[in-house]
């Protein structure tokens, strides 16, 4: 019996991810085109993921800062690329009250510039290095179609900048960041994700080189999850950061940039969800257990009472819902908002001695009895839940996991069954080309200790390079 | 053997008040006019603020949200008196990418227009009511003359805006918020405020009342510290927000809006903070205590471990100091950052089986046995240190609240001895004029429950209507 005011994700996926956005009370669109409210139950959800994140961050070393919304002009075009990559799409403030601005500046769409100019003044020694900031805020580009989470003018996110005294310190930094978001992504948010390096085409507009985590949606299309760039000394020489090594010489510092959004929501959707609304995995959900009364009895308020007590007091998330509601009702707003298990109680049960635990991922529902401890039945059914929802996942995932000898094979799989392609290439820019015409098919990465598929380019026949993830993307 | 890179604050206060801010390492300009960084330390006690605020905003039913950071012109200009108040201060966006925009947008400066918009559209029965959502972001005010964390172009705040169905739930609201700050300030802050009504000059534009913090700085100059405002239906007859109350009748909401900023740093350094730095309240500190090792010794590094992982395990956050400087070095960097107390472990000391506390506050030592609960002593003392903190601002402020029968003696103490002034008021804003012109003295509020003085206008003698307190203000 499926919510009927969310359409069916076989029958048209783009519609039912807007519905469940919209009933789970997840995000809306405001009068500020192309700028999305994130409501109460969507910013809970971006509230735990920075609160798990930022806990990470800050085992590893790093630390917060707030930077300044707006860049000037002449501080933008100081990196020749990076400039190219984002000017197009930002935002112009050109005005400060009733006057013209001298200099225009721009909203920031990512904060290299600004950390860069602020490191060249901090950083004078290797005493000083390595610096590891981050800093959680929103940023500005200026889309032309938005989808909630997934692509939006604003978007929040988080953005760490470090700073370092050598190429093979930065360059750990780099793989130590993709992996924190790799560990997020698998234990917390229950997606399997693929790691990897982007080829030039597909680089942050700035870097040496990016890595990046790719997951794969539910409707085979795949989704750029975070990326963890390596800058060498790009923004260093372009925003002059240089310090006293440990031989007494000047040197140009190592720099790295990594950030994950709010497009994270986006993919727990795509990934986890179904037609009656979100799926959450217990470690992210910010509600982890409702508690449904049904019907109006002292002893079954007790009961509720005592079980939230309990929980709480465990450190779950949990709240009762005393609504005047049927329990069809009940279970549905539940189930609707993702919450990952319902302890129903009910008189009948009570009778028995029994109450009903309820997973929300697979509908299944155990009677447990009412002498048993309550916190430790919802721990594991919560391990439980969490451990599947990655199998799940990762299974999907797996099966839509294609390799491609040829083109011909390439183009039937995309056309058929869409999904991640593994396949050869020779490192040509018009080999990607070639590929896009495929359903705009771009690379999602170079799988960096992958053996060869058949050792030539999957477009163009020639020697391969690489092995290469393919996905069409959003 | 106060800090040498520190300028006495009885020498000249506004240069003492910058090399705190510099020497702390709490925040620094950026190259983008008027707008600062914070920096990790800054941040780390925002950060503070906002987990403390956060959980009290929660227990008191409130949501977080997140809006927009642009406002379209038209749908600022619907509230005509705010429109007045904030125009002339505003960043406008007036191009996206390489294309002028049909409708240019400014910068939130607050966002009362946003969220009365997004309300219009989910308010439709009294069922939906009370709304009660906040947000933490930063807001863009074009201002001239900037201070770091009193005046500055963009700041960090959150803002509190809710929706209600009478007149008198909002006002209770309105109320309670301002019973929030207050709690916030005094038992986490350390300073006392008074709490009272803006006079109608002093309201915030758009409001049908607000209500305020003040808190006094230790130079005697006031600081409006928080606001919280009853805006009854102007903004829902503005925005169209109406909804079926309990009788079937269609009826415009009652809203609010508070906020409190990181103006509540500067704050804490103008209140407490003395010639070797920054001073914290241990409740504010986002680092409590830092162990200092003199000399390498084994012993003495087992000590400093066992004391960080038993104050850690107690939730006291702790760190020690093994930078390889001398004793005298970390004392003195331990106080310019204004680490509440100090656990100092020597050789001697430890011979004598003893080790040290010291506190920031009054640089009083006390020697303690190193077989006593080192966490139990920890608390102990920083109780005590939160407690004399609030006491010694406590007695100062009052000590520097004076009374005033008419206009020499108001001008005669505010000329020698600036502080807070309790005076009449005859409820006329020409009379606030003449009073401004005594060194720019302005109304801070209304003492609701306060007993006349003389019950003639401080100002013009004739009958008085309120009883206000007068400062020079930040």
């Amino acid at each position: 019996m499926a919510n009927k005011k969310i359409t069916s994700k076989d029958v048209d996926f783009a519609q039912w991810y807007t519905d469940v956005v919209k009933e789970a009370h997840l995000s809306t669109y405001s009068n500020v085109k192309g700028c999305l409210i994130l409501e109460p139950n969507g910013y809970a959800i971006w509230e735990r993921m920075q609160r798990v994140l930022d806990s990470m961050f800050k085992q590893t070393g790093h630390k917060n800062v707030a930077m300044p919304m707006l860049i000037p002009e002449n501080l933008l075009k100081k990196e020749s690329e990076l400039v190219k990559g984002f000017a197009p799409e930002v935002a112009w403030v050109t005005m400060g009250g009733s006057k013209n601005l001298e200099e225009r500046m721009c909203i920031r769409p990512t904060s290299e510039t600004l950390f860069s100019d602020y490191y060249s003044n901090i950083v004078k020694s290797y005493r000083d290095l390595p610096i590891k900031y981050n800093q959680w805020c929103s940023v500005m580009r200026w889309e032309k179609e938005t989808r909630p989470f997934l692509r939006s003018r604003e978007f929040w996110w988080q953005e760490g900048h470090t700073v370092h005294e050598s190429q093979a310190e930065a360059e750990k930094e780099t793989r130590d960041m993709l992996g924190v978001y790799r560990d997020f992504f698998e234990k917390y948010l229950a997606i399997p994700v693929v790691c990897g390096k982007k080829t030039e085409k597909e680089k942050f507009a700035g870097a040496e080189y990016s890595l990046t985590i790719e997951a794969l949606m539910y409707n085979g299309v795949s989704l750029q999850s975070g990326t963890s760039h390596y800058f060498g000394q790009k923004f260093s020489k372009a925003y002059d950061i240089k310090f006293l090594n440990k031989q007494n010489e000047w040197e140009y510092a190592y720099q790295t940039s990594w950030g994950v959004s709010t497009r994270m929501i986006g993919a727990l959707i795509m990934v986890h969800s179904d037609d009656d609304g979100l799926v959450l995995p217990p470690n992210i959900a910010p509600m982890q257990v409702r508690i449904i009364p049904i019907g109006n009895d002292e002893k079954i308020a007790k009961v509720a009472g005592d079980c939230l007590k309990k929980l709480n007091k465990a450190g779950i998330s949990a709240e009762i819902d005393n609504s005047d509601q049927t329990p069809g009702f009940k279970f549905a707003d539940a189930e609707v908002l993702g919450i990952p298990v319902r302890v129903e109680i009910g008189k009948r049960d009570l009778d028995e001695g029994k109450i009903t635990l309820a997973r929300r991922d697979t509908k299944q529902k155990y009677q447990i009895p009412l002498s048993c401890d309550i916190v430790s039945e919802v721990q594991k059914l919560m391990q439980t839940i969490q451990t599947e929802m990655f199998e799940r996942a990762k299974a999907r995932r797996d099966k839509m996991t294609y390799v491609a000898k040829n083109l011909d094979e390439f183009e039937k799989i995309m056309t058929k069954t869409p999904g991640f392609i593994i396949a050869d290439w020779c490192g040509d820019a018009k080999c990607e080309e070639r590929i896009k015409e495929i359903r705009g098919t771009k690379s999602r990465c170079i799988l960096e200790n992958e053996k060869m598929i058949t050792g030539k380019c999957v477009a163009c026949g020639k020697k391969a390079q690489h092995t290469v993830l393919w996905g069409i993307q959003y």
